[in-house]
């Protein structure tokens, strides 16, 4: 059989928020390589005899080069396999899927790519926040924090005026994204919201505002950062919820939940079997 | 039972592009409220007992209101009914769910939103777009064509500087927005994207430039534009495919395959049964 490369999103985190199209593609595929930010509780899914392996580069340590998992791709692929290039989110925003594009075109390898659901949208959704609001924004603009230091322009172009700004991988030195996002224009009582690990038993939501944006806990990653008048209609019921508890608080909660046989109804609600 | 209302993302049109969270809960609702841009193919997967209402809303026919909406959806909840309220993409962005979901939090409805593929991510991909690119652009923007007439400042905001600018419901007078964009600050050699019907059978891409935008063809809406240089990196091999011919080509190309058996394998090839 000829092999063929999917370039597959794997959505924000919840198992249930992969497209019917990757779940697929993942039980069918010879191999995977994911990243590193793809969550636990989809790698499960895939069946024992799938060749997985994590592809994954983090900010600061030992990682694959870019170069290093094209070629890994071309491989596979001219072997025969059927792979599955699995990233969080979409793969078609902050993936670096164009490099590998081209390198599956140089090399005249069939490739699909499959949208997945962006994290931008599934942190909204799980914080209740309409990303655009007839009376408040019209734009959504996506960033990436780590792109920040080498260009503030885009920070600066959007500020205020009728947009939301999401940045990808903000980093956890808040206080200088705040001053970051002050000189950018941005009014300090501008509302923003910090939300970690989106759509999985782990999230984490905090609620606040440019000026007070310093004093925000640091929470794992990955993280996204929402910024904007929308963000004023958060539910602050879902942002309450367990999953915000500090950590040592939660897992109180969790050996409760244990000892009362609740967990399967609670804390992995999300893990029921998929369709 | 008490109602619930789902706030829930069809995606850009394929059914297989739904989230596994999407299908399951059209196959439980009691009552599906859909948009007017909901793929039919989307539709057709909910079993026959469901109520299935359409309370799409276009430019300039006869609409139902944003209120008589709400108070369809607080009626039926309020009713004790499970509530589907489908939006094509996902739906935080350009689909007013801030209004729908200040409307059950004043009636004490419960609800959930379940985010999905937006439309621009399903049309990059089915145009082979990555739309941030680690030479080309670092910042997606995503705006209304229809707002575009009270407000020029976002288009012109982000003309350029390493930006991808993706214009939901361009609309068709495509002169006007190339003007537009031109006295922005965008040059006229810039390279953007039309996509119709993305990740459906009837797609069809339209590769061009800010400068001769004038002579796209006017394809069905929904319509997507992509603007920037990432633009450049669009596969030409997708974008050629049979379901960017002139509608008379479609035609004779389908009657030929109807002829040969070999509708299945074709323009059909997105339909197979899903998992």
């Amino acid at each position: 059989m000829k092999g063929k490369v999917y370039l597959v999103g794997a959505g924000p985190g919840d198992p249930e928020l992969l497209t019917v199209k990757a779940l697929r593609l993942l039980r069918t595929a010879d191999v995977v390589l994911h990243d590193d930010l793809v969550a636990p509780e989809i790698l499960e899914l895939i069946p024992p005899d799938v060749q997985i392996q994590n592809v994954g580069k983090r900010c600061g340590s030992k990682t694959m080069r870019q170069e290093e998992i094209n070629f890994l791709l071309v491989t596979h692929a001219t072997a025969g396999s059927q792979v599955v290039r699995l990233k969080s989110g979409d793969p078609l925003i902050f993936g670096r899927a164009g490099e590998e594009i081209e390198a599956l075109r140089r090399s005249n390898i069939e490739y699909e790519i499959v949208p997945g659901v962006t994290s931008a949208f599934g942190a909204a959704a799980a914080a209740g926040i309409p990303l655009t609001h007839r009376r408040s924004s019209s734009t959504l603009v996506l960033t990436a924090g780590h792109r920040a230091s080498e260009n503030d322009a885009n920070w600066n172009r959007v500020a205020g005026d009728e947009s939301t700004l999401v940045v990808y991988m903000p980093g956890q030195e808040y206080a200088e994204i705040s001053s970051r996002l002050k000189s950018s224009g941005w009014a300090g009582e501008t509302p923003c919201a910090i939300i970690s690990r989106a759509t999985t038993p782990h999230q984490r939501v905090h609620l606040t505002t440019i000026s007070e944006l310093d004093r925000a806990p640091k929470f794992a990653s990955p993280t996204l950062l929402v910024v904007g008048e929308v963000v004023k209609f958060a539910d602050r019921g879902l942002v309450e919820e367990a999953g915000n508890l500090p950590e040592f608080e939660q897992g109180f909660v969790a050996a409760l939940a244990h000892r009362a046989g609740l967990v399967s109804e609670s804390l992995h609600a999300d893990e029921e079997p998929l369709a």
